[in-house]
């Protein structure tokens, strides 16, 4: 029979649909990958094409040829201005202030996370923190979402590796649920959720697939999709912001691990990963902690899901999880 | 500048990204449309086949040849069973029981939607009506979705024209937020929220699509993407299953003129459906209120969607509206 599970994060619930389950190597990706080349005269975000992207925010060496660099999207979701909030009671409205970054990761056109030397996706991650920071100190800004999509089933529209900043000037509903349901776990336990999620499942270690000092990688008790992988920090902090350079060292590693294991165990399929996290000025929150969270697209979302915000996972978790472990990491430095 | 509106219904936050909007016809479909026979020996939803589909559940016309089935899901996302639930604090789960089961919406494997007989319209919704009735004299329900993906791109798996209805042991926290939403509107101002929007929708005008005695068609507001369109019932109910013969007329009107447009003027785009309802026994209830939701998929949710629940909608709702009044419905029956 399946089985409905609650992810106490999120409050949804996850069906885990054992009855049409496919082994995890039914879903490997058939579809030929085109090969793409290492440079693109065409490509904005190629070397020599700087010229073509509006500002550049950041870049990273300092000096030297770019390795990872920070640049205005060219089509913005949002842009600067006055926030003006309007209503009449009924229609809600507010000007779309706010911040639309993209993060250039590689000057290789076709690069790969998965692929990439430790210490570049290192420096990814400086760059994520310097931008988030920044984002931050704009009074306008509510809340920010870092997420990167890889491959078309993902939504990506430019394949030279790169992943997107959108500092927005609301607080989403369902940042709004997840805060208020781990305030209640803290209330009634007094424990931070995810602290205390960390500690089960190194117990439990059914669903882990990593473990370092500063990191637990596993598959979510009720993982939304095959292969969901959360990537915890284990000290608790509500905003990623405060990511120490030893732990920018652990979540390379872990996260070159994870998108390893995919691209070998499940031949490069699509993902999209997301930085899940408060303000900084959140940080001395007791009961919000920051994580990443890695979601393979290798299913597509339908009715069901537009009309219940439920998701049926077609894979037991700790199945996910074993054949994760079972697969090799690529992780040299 | 962009402008970000707020779902009243879903209190979901919408980016409507007037920079980077394209025009209506920029979406039509430029993907080949394989041409589907009208009948395939192989399909199990072709007649003939009946005794390839699991158990069947409902058929109209009660003699004669069939025109729309009700079958069990061959592989279901729940099943019959004992409703457990089980905890250790920390860890929540429910057996997975309930219904799912796909109503074959007729006898044509190429049929679709929107160049359907009318009547033919309103026999899938004396079946829709029919079904969530049964859902709920299961008590194990508690919600129950129905809903119809067209289209590779909106989750189709079988191609031959079908709906679906899954009923589930849980309420989903959507569900749960859009009630409490709905309660919050009717404690501040008296009123239905979705009754007090098709007053204000008929006033305003700019989001009408269609209106007769008994439906108003309109854009909602806060568009969560292009072309998403709500059909309401004018009369206050919180179940679908209340809906009249009389109103099914009107509302399989309303939908093919919708699916005609869609068909004529973006060329046959995939979609969802859904349709949004309380529970039978929720009908005295002053503050819900059922309606159907179409959602084109002409846009791909990507790493922001999934990292915030926001949408992005690169056309203004009025604008949207504008196109699909100007385009002709094939509503003759």
């Amino acid at each position: 029979m399946p089985e409905l599970r609650l992810n106490l994060v999120t409050r949804e619930w996850v069906i885990i649909a054992t009855e049409r389950a496919r082994r995890p190597m039914d879903f490997k990706n058939s579809i030929d990958k085109r090969i793409l080349p290492a440079f693109l005269k065409t490509c904005p975000f190629c070397p020599g094409n700087e010229s073509k992207t509006p500002a550049e925010r950041s870049r990273l060496p300092n000096d030297g040829p770019w390795k990872v660099r920070t640049v205005d999207n060219k089509y913005p979701a949002l842009s600067k201005g006055e926030k003006k909030l309007s209503t009449d009671g009924f229609r809600r409205s507010i000007s779309g202030v706010g911040i639309h970054e993209v993060i250039v990761e590689s000057p290789v056109h076709n690069q790969t996370t998965a692929l990439m030397p430790l210490p570049e996706i290192e420096d990814i991650f400086r760059t994520y923190r310097a931008r988030f920071i920044e984002a931050h100190k704009d009074p306008r800004v509510e809340h920010t979402i870092l997420f990167k999509n890889h491959g078309e089933d993902a939504g990506v529209t430019i394949e030279h590796t790169h992943s997107q900043l959108v500092a927005v000037p609301v607080v989403p509903i369902q940042i709004r649920d997840r805060v208020q349901a781990a305030l209640h776990f803290f209330d009634d336990t007094g424990e931070c959720m995810l602290c205390s999620m960390i500690k089960r499942e190194r117990e439990e270690g059914a669903r882990v697939i990593l473990e370092t000092d500063r990191f637990l990688t596993f598959v979510p008790y009720a993982a939304l999709s095959p292969f969901h992988t959360w990537i915890f920090p284990k000290r608790h902090s509500a905003a990623f912001s405060t990511i120490t350079d030893e732990e920018i060292k652990e979540i390379a590693f872990h996260l070159k691990a994870v998108l390893s294991k995919f691209y070998y165990g499940l031949e490069d399929p699509a993902y999209n990963y997301v930085i899940r996290s408060g303000r900084p000025q959140d940080d001395g929150n007791e009961y919000c902690h920051w994580y990443l969270s890695v979601v393979p697209r290798l299913t597509k979302a339908a009715g069901f899901e537009l009309g219940s915000g439920m998701f049926i996972n077609t894979v037991v978790p700790e199945k996910s999880a074993e054949f994760l472990r079972s697969v090799r990491a690529e992780t040299a430095r």
